[in-house]
């Protein structure tokens, strides 16, 4: 049998088979003894194992974890595949802490400008007709450079996850209520001890939003905001209120206390934008990334890409530092407001270079370079920020944040 | 505020928004004191809650299992909701229990009828090109009526699970090693106990077929194969073999004990067919079922759907015994080879009633009744059986499985 060399990697005028042979860097295995497959029994093989159980578990290998300060945890994007989200690895970001709500004694009342103001059960919400989606939901604080060149993607923007959400739509509670005419705005209120309160158009969410019992086939976990949240695809997460306890019908925004001192955006010309809701496009590299090393030949590049507006319509990769661009394969079915794997083959030189990811939405709305964000919105907004970042490829295979295409 | 009751259930000539009114069963809530909300500051709103941690977790009330016999453990199917099943919850089936695989000593051979039989590690397996897609995984035998009219869905056929999967493409591989002209088989073999080995016909999986590492967005758990096993979308789960250590390509089916003895299907003339690798189109109503009850009034008739061959076309639903069948609303996205939840909204009288489910694929094929599948399969058949099956509701809201349909 055959031993393989990663000698191959740099041949030019090679089939793609043969390319792809070279992109096996491990050691090269010898095959022993055995009858039928040449194969040694392994151990697994050679005493039946445990009986099913009543729940699985991970391998012992591969132990995954968010990494928590005291308002967030952050998804290990760089050790995920696909495009969903283990439940236990959703992000975190609360106001003040983890709310643990009794189900029992849930209560969800809509009232305000409305005909029958009404309080909900859980088993009421759970009792209308109800509709799942799979869709992202992300911080707009989702951008963080603590730890310089040495900063992973978890690091970086750790805030947004994926899952199936399934509940009953707004626009059900809305009929069942009766909405009246006038009211175009509504608050939703949390029941955390910050009593978490954003308000929310009704004409941009109507479609799309549900409040939301179950994620990814499950009750809601409580980190998520059990056991009903507000979903509103494609909004930014704070406005994806969990622990819903409230919503009150109005003919205007609230002006609420964290609308107006946190989620406001400070623009270059010393005045604020306001309600930011839509994540913009974005896109990023979770392979390889920092701490990864890498070896020349050929490697996949791969990442994720998403934006509030839509379906990402292409996703473009540079392995030369932006001076050109590739478009990437997306993994089917792309889907609206939902994370989107993208891929694409590169063969690495061995040396040093920097790559890149940009996500084009299916509005034609362009991530943006960090520049054209500074000049657009000034420097001391902390929000909605999703400029091109990417990696620096050491020629000692070592991978670090491209920082200097974020600070310019 | 509005108390709601449940006696506006029955009434006819009314709005749909009324009518949904009318499913809300639980006890009418009055809402006391409290300022803005008109409600009581509830005890998660008084003090701030726990910090995010690394690991989030089921809420206390919410804790499901999967019911774990010598040889399986089954998914909750009637606790889910939407289309993804945890990774926790996934079914297990193994033929001699769970294999524990270390990782690093990993391999899998591929050799045969090929120019470069070839080994290779895990790490290997994850530097190919990667695809991901979500589909279910079923096991043949998939039908079990242990418990007659206190039958679950977890029990008639909880093993089946969808998972969104990735890996390298077997194409990929087979391109590697070079598969020959006269190779149409290849032969799996998992390193279990038990040696767990297959024959697949390489024409029916190659567009397909991948060599999974990944579920859920993170590695597959040891009940499922880790580190990686072969994944075959549509086809029965005992191929899909896990644990995959070797594959041998060849120009026709192995014959292996497993396929011989246990994978055959009796016929009612006496004679056996042999490879049955599609699963067959079936559906299932999990919601209401066994143990629930019910009231009268609206309620959502809740299932899932799934086809081997491609897409469910639709989904039929009858209230009234197989007489009537009205086409129940399907969730979008419609995959191929994927769990479809499917919805129907009902205005159940209180009178005993028979709900039944029958799914029809794009290909045309439809589930059929217990009395055409024993016509053309004969009774001593074990595997592939998907009747029509059902919930009997009684008057006093217990709802029953509906035996009498299978065992006809």
């Amino acid at each position: 049998m055959r031993t393989r060399k990663t000698s191959g990697a740099r041949r030019g005028g090679v089939t793609r088979r043969r390319l792809l042979t070279s992109t096996l860097g491990a050691a090269a295995v010898t095959l022993r003894g055995g009858a039928a497959s040449g194969q040694e029994r392994p151990d697994s093989a050679s005493r039946p194992g445990r009986p099913p159980n009543e729940l699985g578990a991970r391998a012992p290998a591969e132990q995954l974890k968010r990494t928590p300060i005291p308002t967030s945890s952050r998804t290990p994007l760089q050790d995920l595949h696909g495009t969903m989200t283990p439940s236990d690895l959703h992000f975190e970001r609360h106001h003040s802490g983890l709310a643990v709500v009794d189900p029992v004694g849930y209560r969800l009342t809509v009232h305000g400008m409305v005909d029958r103001p009404t309080t909900f059960t859980l088993d009421d919400l759970k009792r209308f007709p109800s509709v799942s989606r799979i869709c992202f939901v992300e911080c707009s604080g989702n951008f963080v450079r603590t730890n310089g060149e040495k900063t992973t993607p978890q690091e970086l923007c750790g805030l947004t996850s994926q899952s199936e959400w399934t509940g009953v739509r707004l626009a059900t509670l809305f009929d069942e209520v009766g909405v009246r005419p006038q009211a175009t705005w509504f608050l939703a209120e949390g029941q955390d001890a910050a009593l978490m309160t954003r308000s929310v158009p009704i004409k941009d969410v109507i479609d799309e939003a549900m409040i939301a019992y179950a994620q990814n086939g499950e009750a809601i976990r409580p980190e998520q905001g059990y056991p009903a949240r507000l979903l509103l695809p494609g909004f930014e997460g704070n406005s994806n209120v969990k622990w819903l306890r409230r919503l009150e019908l109005a003919d205007g925004p609230f002006m609420t206390r964290e609308e107006t001192s946190t989620y406001t955006d400070p623009l270059a010309d010393g005045t604020a934008r306001q309600f930011s809701f839509v994540i913009d496009a974005r896109s990023i590299i979770t392979s390889p990334s920092y701490p990864k090393t890498v070896q020349p030949g050929w490697l996949e590049i791969r990442g994720l890409a998403w934006s509030g507006r839509g379906r990402i319509e292409r996703v473009e990769v540079s392995t030369d530092g932006g001076r050109t661009w590739s478009r990437a394969q997306l993994q089917a079915p792309v889907l609206p407001k939902a994370h989107t794997r993208f891929r694409l083959l590169w063969n690495w030189d061995g040396r040093p270079a920097e790559i890149l990811s940009r996500a084009v939405d299916e509005t034609g709305y362009v991530q943006p370079e960090w520049p054209a964000l500074v000049a657009a919105r000034g420097r001391r907004t902390r929000y909605h920020l999703n400029p091109v970042t990417g990696w620096r490829l050491g020629a000692d295979g070592r991978v670090l944040f491209g920082i200097e295409r974020v600070s310019a």
